[in-house]
């Protein structure tokens, strides 16, 4: 593996601009600044990055690849598609949602995942694990889980009957995450509000998209937020709380941050940047491609995530990349809209849209985007400071774009193998030119030019906090 | 049944105070003010009421008598003792909290609880229906009992497996609720929370009475309460929070009222006046006379009850009134807290204990007083102009009292079966020289005098709001 | 003076609605209730008030009657015409801001005031003292005028060099109030802000009426009342904030409250039903009737207004009458909005503005009604018992309505002497039939028919809280 | 000037802490990494930092040295003696309050401070412009002090009579520094309060040390600073808020904050560490050391402060040093504590306290440590890149701490003029053993090894915000 050199750049962490070099060694970063003397050595790689940003490479720590729904149903994208568009999305590491059957160990489902990303991946990948299900095997499970580089784990308060574990259950995996130094992710939207409104919309014959979010109220995800955050409080455990939609769950994370609560939050580009109406858009059944949980929401619970950007209270930004297409899987549910299935594609636009709809606009600094891009991920789950910063010794893992170039989101470009965007046509900057991962080029000009499996497993270690 | 002229007394409604003769007939207040003319015929019998307080007969909206707790445990008091403490206490209104057994119709139950107090009560009764259970006919069930004058309901997010239905069940009570004009109490304690802290407990050894205590967190409390009140926001329903012990839970009670939203708060005198130190009360197991739940608290979680029935956040005070005796029914806990029969005397005190500890402190007026103890919980439940407050029309429902007169409170004197008192020699005011029960006196100097029987039930229409 | 019997009524006070005759004797309430005896004699004047509500008289605590301003420039309403056009809106009692001049000592401004009233006033009146320069007499003057019944007194944040007084004087008055058990009240509103954006405006030729509003900012008026909330608290003295025009004035009252601090809150109807658009009505200039301080303000913060009067954070409904002709006196301002004479007529429309939006809309209930127009200022300013209820022994003020009547307000047909209203062609229910005064009937069918002079003045003694 | 190279240490910045060398050339930051290549030549001084902390140079925004204060009597440091204690602490930047006197102009003001520093201080400094009174020039003046790199300005809500200015200047510097891209710093506390209290004291004979704190209540400082915030929110200008004492004026922060207001806060170690407590130390008297405004308060408010130092709602630590000797200076007020000079020490131990009581303990990261010592001040007032961080490029100041050694503080051993010290006796980590300005090693084992007047005037360019 060779060196390089990446000059005349301006580097960013979530901290600093400036302008310096970046050496690269044996895939790691090995100085930053002002080539020491004339006579010292180049690298076998120059790049010249005048003119432009040289971000860490991104961490996007909710996504699910290759993820089996409802019979032969399974998200679009795998292990090679997926990385590849995070790859040309100027992302580099994802943690992707592991998951066991009902009656399977953890191993098992943890080996699955394993075998569905080894020689496939482009770049770095852990897992989470899912828990819907709490038998008297969590508790231990979890424990190897951690040994396995394993040491976050999900849980759900929704889907109730399938995904679901009670008060109880989840009060006792913080307990156990606690001990374990593991992170506890929650799905915080009240199930048994939805399974409510839901029967009630059947029964009234009201089938189309937009009663999905009819029916997911954003006072249940409120309330769910508040729940998990009293359960954690009590097991003395901190908690990150995924796909934050709404301004309620927003003011449960800021008020718990604010008692000095250890609360993280997470919220999507999706939810910063589309609303409610998306569900009423023409022609009919248009709005199933927006159909994901929690739904998107009306406008002004935009403002509150932007600000909950802009105030610390959220502290990342995911995707829940789980894409499905139009054709044929969405469709399946024409007649009925709990019969759509739930997700869209997001891994390949992450940093785009937050560039756009974030530094562009002015309302966060380019440090901040980093943040909460690649640094605020980094440290939570383990991966700091391997991953998520530009410092020496760190994995050379850099998205370098250009501030002046514009491009156009569409199915018909992008990388995923979805078959529709949720953002088609929309002039986004910050897209990279350039993407290394550990020191080896796999974008160029926006193309991928790496190789199918050169990606990592990550082992996560616990985090003290 | 005769006339009666009560002379020269200051009479208390819940906004006014003022000097003025009361004449009743025929079991109702017929006038209020002078005599109109010295030729005007008196009554059959005359009261001088001069320097004493003639207010509205209480109201406690919250008993539990003659009640089934497990195997052949029962609460000690049945209808005829907890009727005549209530009445030498000056309450002259009870509802009870009626039940059904799982399988059992609701009928059924409410034939049963007729049937303890037909015959026994001295005062009026209502009943409330507790739903511990919800099945297919739970909804239905609802409609009937309104139709019986049954039109308030209980459930419970605590004792799962026992009492406690899940939050789908507890909204579509609401939603029914909402239909009905009924009102829906909640005991609101997270059941899950207290579940996993006993069974740790219990696990270390921690068998003694303030183990009790510690496994109820009041925060706990607080997320209950929050929970229940999102789901009666979204069914559009009133709700009703029962025996609040703790700051966390009048905070949601607070900011629901703060929205705008039809929520009511009950406390009751224990949770005011007394603290988690009686847990540890020499001798030992002595602090199980204390058990109850929610538990007493600490400290300074009276100071936010007080505070909130100054600032209207509680609406009314009960009593929870479950009487069990020390010796062979609390003593089954010796060995285990969970053991422990849950509750504790109050019915007779009521009046007295937030007389001393309110008005006499000056933290309340007269008026709140008998908001709190009257006019709130008639109006609340449906029991509003017939009793509640004194004017002409209403039942002369009437407690006399002299502020000068002080009395020491002891399980030596007092009226209920239960062989000890929460508040053994306790000095306190408030306690009733009088009592009319519909123009009837049933208590005089503090005597109960009146007759076993001859209370009567009360159908209690829904209640717009 | 004669009996008077009113029959068949449904009479209301703060707490209680009930169907009860009526009897008045020498000026007071004598008996409530059903005639005790077909042989007890009936009253020398009966009305017949079947379907009517009898409301206890209506209580304005604000208003500005004969006013001097600037110059000649008064408020057109004397107290003769003032108080005919309170009479025909049911309202029996104000209470008026007297003022001193600067030099003047307190006692000649209240002279001054008395005879203003003296032979005019066709109700019972009492006094504020306006505190609008601190001197050494200052806190003597107080002292002197709680002797003589005024009880009140009104302090300025705004007007600095006019009115204002600074902090530091604001607090002495609280102060000497806390110890005199006098009441301040307070027109909060940040002077200083004001005049900054005032000659910003006129500076960049800024001069239509609507400037009046965009320079005095809401939160402005939240300022100064979270600024002298917290002088009363280090005070230790009740405050009342008149005149609320805002959510964050409203919000800073609430949190006092939720503290236990004893603040109250006035609003005034054109708060809760106007907006800023009516500086934008047409004709030109046609938004000189609106200009009043606080201006009207956008939409929400009447939603934010009705919302506190329904959770009691607002107490009372006070008018602000302070009527100038649009002719010749509003139109001093056309060249320049600062030369507008603040204020607007209210006085007569009070009672029927609040019922028709609050009481037939559901917002409140009857009883809340007459808590707020009646009890609420009776309690405050030292009338209770003698005014704001109906019990016996109380003057007989009362309002009788009948709610199947329905008034068109114009000022083609109103009693006050100002040229034009805020209401024009605005259909509302809740005007008087009958008005009686000490139980002299003084409005008929909606016409005055008592005789000038015949208000008496109330001195108001200090209130214990 | 020659090369250095910090070998083997542990760097930290804001967001990062890594193990990398550090390479010096011309005063500033060269590379940072490891050696690119045996055969690169060396620098001319190696400092072995192997097991030590290399953290940017402190820079402690909140001075007043050599200052004024009335008659003869000024603070004990001058640039000298004070920034070779700030050296000595681990501080290299300071900016100091210049002021001007009544009728001076500002460039006067300027000017004197400047020849102050000149040819004495020992570390950089930049100055804020004090504004003690509010005339024709005070605006003009503002745009010539940002020529001059003077882009920050002070104004008080204390003092009245003398420092502070009203709300409608401040509203109007507050527009100035908006348009001038300045930064408006307060010191919030209500001064009419705090004079109408120690009235009130010296008449009641309240002398002592500890009435200094009893008349200037937190309630007041909480007041100020919801004041300053909505003038500053009006301008649309940022606001920083300086030594906060109180949970009152934290909670006015975090709220501005929370609703996405540029208002930024700092407070300072004898406010985290220290209590009311100090004013009643024996013997008689002491108490007068510890008179600085606002005072030291009750123990909760340290734990509001050190929260809002975790949770964000803190940006900066400063010292507010202005030492005044006990003997001689404090004794002035011994009968009269009005009469003892307000002021401290603290530019010392500021880091090595904020690093015991922060680090230590398990507060904060070092690199929230650094954050708040360095880079948040460079960053607020204009500084940043050129200090506050360790990046290529940024000027070498640097303060390499030893984490294994402990000092005690005490006035005898400290580096400023003063007689005394708040901390005597106390423990600490975190004082430096190496400290570097520009290159230039200024402290070598703690001891000051540098040349007076080497620091350098730093002129503030405005900030974009």
């Amino acid at each position: 593996m060779g060196s390089v050199l990446i000059k005349h750049g301006t580097l960013v962490t979530a901290t600093d601009t400036f302008a310096a070099d970046l050496f690269i060694d044996a895939g790691r970063i090995a100085w930053i600044g002002m080539r020491p003397d004339a006579n010292c050595p180049e690298a076998d790689t120059v790049i010249d990055a005048t003119g432009k940003y040289v971000l860490p490479g991104g961490i996007d720590v909710h996504t699910h690849l290759d993820m089996p729904l409802r019979g032969d149903l399974r998200s679009v994208d795998d292990f090679e598609t997926g990385t590849i568009a995070a790859a040309c999305g100027g992302t580099t590491t994802i943690i992707d949602y592991a998951a066991h059957s009902h009656g399977e160990s953890m191993e098992q489902g943890f080996e699955t995942w394993r075998q569905k990303a080894e020689g496939k991946a482009v770049i770095d990948y852990g897992f989470h694990m899912t828990l819907s299900e709490f038998t008297d095997q969590t508790l231990h499970g979890m424990e190897r889980m951690v040994e396995q580089g394993v040491s976050s784990f999900k849980v759900f308060t929704a889907y109730p009957g399938r995904m679901m574990i009670d008060d109880a259950a989840i009060l006792k995996v913080l307990k156990q995450a606690k001990k374990l130094g593991a992170l506890v992710c929650v799905h915080a939207e009240n199930g048994h509000i939805i399974d409510v409104l839901v029967e009630e919309a059947l029964h009234a014959g009201q089938i189309a998209p937009q009663y999905h979010a009819l029916t997911r109220p954003s006072i249940g995800e409120g309330e769910a937020t508040h729940r998990v955050i009293t359960l954690a409080e009590i097991a003395g455990a901190p908690l990150y709380v995924v796909h934050i939609s709404c301004c309620e769950a927003i003011q449960e994370i800021a008020a718990a941050k604010q008692r000095g609560l250890p609360v993280y939050g997470e919220t999507c580009p999706q939810y910063l940047l589309l609303s409610v109406d998306c569900y009423y858009l023409p022609p009919e059944f248009e709005g199933a491609k927006y159909v994901m949980s929690p739904p998107l929401r009306e406008r002004p619970h935009q403002e509150c995530l932007w600000q909950a950007i802009q105030t610390g209270v959220v502290d990342t930004i995911g995707t829940d990349h789980c894409p499905f297409h139009f054709r044929g899987q969405k469709e399946l549910g024409r007649q009925d809209f709990t019969k759509i299935p739930n997700g869209g594609p997001g891994i390949e636009t992450r940093m785009s849209l937050l560039y756009t709809g974030g530094v562009e606009t002015g309302r966060i600094t380019l440090n901040r985007f980093v943040d909460l891009t690649a640094t605020g991920p980094a440290k939570l789950f383990g991966l700091y400071p391997q991953k998520g910063t530009i410092v020496p010794g760190s994995d050379a893992d850099l998205a370098i774009i250009d501030p002046s170039i514009a491009t156009i989101i569409s199915a018909m470009t992008h990388n995923s193998h979805v078959d529709y965007s949720l953002y088609e046509g929309m002039r986004v900057k910050g897209m990279p030119e350039y993407v290394f991962l550990r020191g080896e080029l796999i974008v160029r000009e926006g193309k991928f030019v790496g190789k199918s499996g050169s990606g990592r497993f990550l082992k996560r270690p616990p985090v003290s906090r």
